[in-house]
C-alpha cells in the first residue's frame, strides 16, 4: 500500500511535557517518525509518497473554527509576550465555567482548549499537525480512488484532539479529518476503530451525535488509564449517534487473548455497520515494551492484527496515533501492515 | 473586634507554582498571615483569640462529600505512590468529559476536582483549609451570639474553591462555609461581599442558584484577568438563585474612584437584599503594589472601604482571601477593619 509522509512533522517537537506530575523529556517526538517510516520501508509496505492537493475544508467541519484560529496563531502570540519555552496551559474551565466568552488572555485560552499539560505547544506543532491532517486526506483521497488501502506516517497523532481542544500530544484529529472528507465526498457510513493504548476521546467527542461516523476503541479503563473521564463501556452514542460509539475498556495487564476478544466483538460491529470506508487509528504503545502503557501484547500480535482488519474486506486507511517504544514501534507498525497485505 | 487565628496556617507551605508558565515559588505563603496578625495587633482591633468549638457540618453542605473525602486523604495517597514533591494537577475534564465517574487514579482525581496548576497540595494543606473553615465557622457563631463584627485571620483562602474543586491557592470556601452555618442556624438571607481582585468563582458557583445567599464580587475582568471564564456581568444567577449574584468586572489599571463607584452598587443591592449577616470576602491585592494583581487602590483607600462596609449596619464578618505585597498586606487589612470600627 501507498505510504504517505512528510518531513513536516520534524516541526514539531516539544523540550518537556508533565507526565505523571512530574517535568520529563518529551515522549512523542521525531524519532518515532524515522522508525516506522525506516520499517516500513524495509518491510516493503509499498512506495513512500508527498502530500497531494487535497481541500482543506474538513478541518473546520470537525473542529471548532475558533479552536483552530486560536491554534494558528499561538505561538506568534506566545512569544510575543516574551515567552521562550513551549507554552503549556496552567489554569482551565472545569465544571461550571464558561466556555461561551473566548477570553482574550493567551494562558486562558490555552487552558481553554486543552485537557492536560503534557501536550507542549511548540514553534513548529500547527505546521507540524496542519501537514499530518493533508498526509491523512491524500491517503483518503488515494482511497477513495479505489485503493485497497493507504497509511498516513504522520505525527504529532490526532485522536486525542476533539471538535475544540487538544491534549494527549494531539492538535487536529486526522483520523476524524478522514472520515469528514470521505462523507463530503459522498459515504454514507465511516468507521474509525481506535486500537491505540489510550481512548481516543477526541474521535468519540466529535462524531458522539452522528449516525455518519461509527467510533471503536480498544483501551485501557480510563478509571485507571490516561485520558481519563471518558471510555466507559456505557458510552453509546447520543442523539442521532446513539449506538454507533462502541469502547472497550481493558484493564491494565491486558493480554494477547483478552484484547483480541475484545477486538473480535469491535470487529462484529464493524461489519454489521458495512462501513465504505474503514480507519485504523493505529496506536501500537499496546506493546508489552511501552514505556508509558500497559497491556502486554507481544510482538506477533500486530501482523495478526493486520490479518483481522484486512478479513472486514473494507477499504482501509491507516493513520498512525500512538506508540512510544522508539525501538519496537517502526515493526510493530510495519507487521501490521504487512498482516493486512496477506490478509 | 475580635479575631480568630490559628497557627494551623502554617502547615500549608507549598513549594512552587505555575505561575503566567513558570514554576515559581508561592504566592501565598505564611508569611502573609504574619504579617495581617502583626498590623492587627499594632492597630489595636481587638483581642486575638483560637478557633472555638463549632460544628463542622457545614462543610459536606457547600462542598459535595466525595471532593472532602478527596482532600481529607490526598496527601497520604499521593506520598504512598512514592512522591515527595506537591502534587499538582497534569490532566482534567475539559468540556463533555465525565465527571460522574470518579475514576481511581490519583492524578485522574487530582485534575478533576481543581481548575489550575498554581495551587499546589502540600502535606498540610487539608489541616490548614480545616482549621481556617473552622475560624470562620467560629467567627461567625461570636456574631452570630451578638458580636457587630468578627475577623477570621487565616489562610490558605477560600473563595476560588467550589462545590466540588479547589484553584486560586483555595481549598475550602470558608466564607461559604460561614454563611451556610448562618442559614442552617435559621438566617434567611445572607450577602457575601467579594472584594479580593480575583473573581470569587467558587463562591458564586457554590451559590448560583440558591436565593439565601447574595453574592456579590468586584474583581479584574475574566477576560483578562485571572481566573477566567466566571464573574461577567451577565451571570446574575439560576433558578431560584437568579438575581441574587451580581459581578462588577472592572479593567486592569482601575483606579480608586471607579473602583469605588462599583462599590457603591454593590453596597446598594446589599441594602436591597437586607441580609441578616454580611460576610466580606476580604482581600487586599486591589493595592497597587500588589505583585500580581493589576488595580492601583491606594494605601488610604482602605480604611475608605471599612467605613463603607461599616455604613451597611449589618452584622459583619471579614473572612481573610488574597493579598500577595507582603509587606503591605497587614497594613492595609488593618486599615480596613480600622475603617470599619470607626465607620
Amino acid at each position: 500500500m501507498h505510504i504517505f509522509y512528510s518531513d513536516a512533522h520534524r516541526a514539531h517537537a516539544g523540550q518537556f511535557e508533565f507526565f505523571r506530575g512530574e517535568k520529563v523529556p518529551c515522549f512523542e517526538k521525531p524519532e518515532r517518525a524515522d522508525f516506522v517510516l525506516k520499517a516500513v520501508q524495509a518491510a516493503g509496505i509499498g512506495p513512500v509518497l508527498p502530500a497531494s492537493e487535497v481541500s482543506m475544508a474538513p478541518l473546520s467541519r470537525v473542529h471548532a473554527p475558533r479552536y483552530l484560529a486560536f491554534l494558528e496563531r499561538a505561538w506568534e502570540r506566545w512569544t510575543a509576550l516574551g515567552n521562550r519555552t513551549d507554552a503549556i496551559p496552567s489554569v482551565w474551565p472545569i465544571r461550571g465555567f464558561r466556555s461561551d466568552v473566548e477570553p482574550d488572555n493567551f494562558q486562558a485560552q490555552l487552558g481553554m482548549y486543552s485537557f492536560d499539560s503534557g501536550t507542549p505547544f511548540t514553534a513548529g506543532s500547527w505546521q507540524a499537525a496542519l501537514s499530518g491532517a493533508q498526509l491523512a486526506l491524500s491517503a483518503q483521497a488515494h482511497v477513495a480512488a479505489g485503493a485497497r488501502a493507504a497509511f498516513s506516517l504522520a505525527r504529532p497523532p490526532g485522536h486525542h484532539a476533539g471538535p475544540d481542544f487538544f491534549g494527549g500530544y494531539c492538535f487536529i484529529n486526522n483520523a476524524a479529518v478522514a472520515a469528514q472528507a470521505a462523507i463530503d465526498q459522498g459515504a454514507q457510513r465511516v468507521s474509525i476503530l481506535d486500537v491505540d493504548y489510550h481512548h481516543g476521546n477526541g474521535t468519540q467527542s466529535i462524531f458522539y451525535d452522528r449516525a455518519d461516523v461509527q467510533f471503536l476503541s480498544l483501551h485501557g479503563d480510563p478509571r485507571t488509564e490516561y485520558p481519563f473521564y471518558l471510555g466507559h463501556a456505557d458510552e453509546l452514542g447520543a442523539g442521532a449517534g446513539l449506538g454507533f460509539n462502541h469502547n472497550y475498556p481493558l484493564p491494565a495487564g491486558c493480554t494477547n487473548e483478552r484484547w483480541f476478544d475484545a477486538l473480535s466483538q469491535a470487529c462484529s460491529q464493524v461489519q454489521a455497520y458495512a462501513p465504505e470506508l474503514l480507519i485504523i487509528s493505529l496506536g501500537v504503545d499496546t506493546y508489552v515494551g511501552d514505556p508509558i502503557s500497559k497491556f502486554r501484547l507481544d510482538k506477533p500480535e500486530y501482523r495478526r492484527l493486520g490479518a483481522a482488519i484486512a478479513a472486514l474486506r473494507r477499504p482501509t486507511l491507516f493513520i498512525l496515533e500512538g506508540g512510544y517504544a522508539v525501538a519496537e514501534i517502526g515493526e510493530n507498525v510495519a507487521a501490521v501492515l504487512t498482516g493486512f497485505e496477506h490478509g
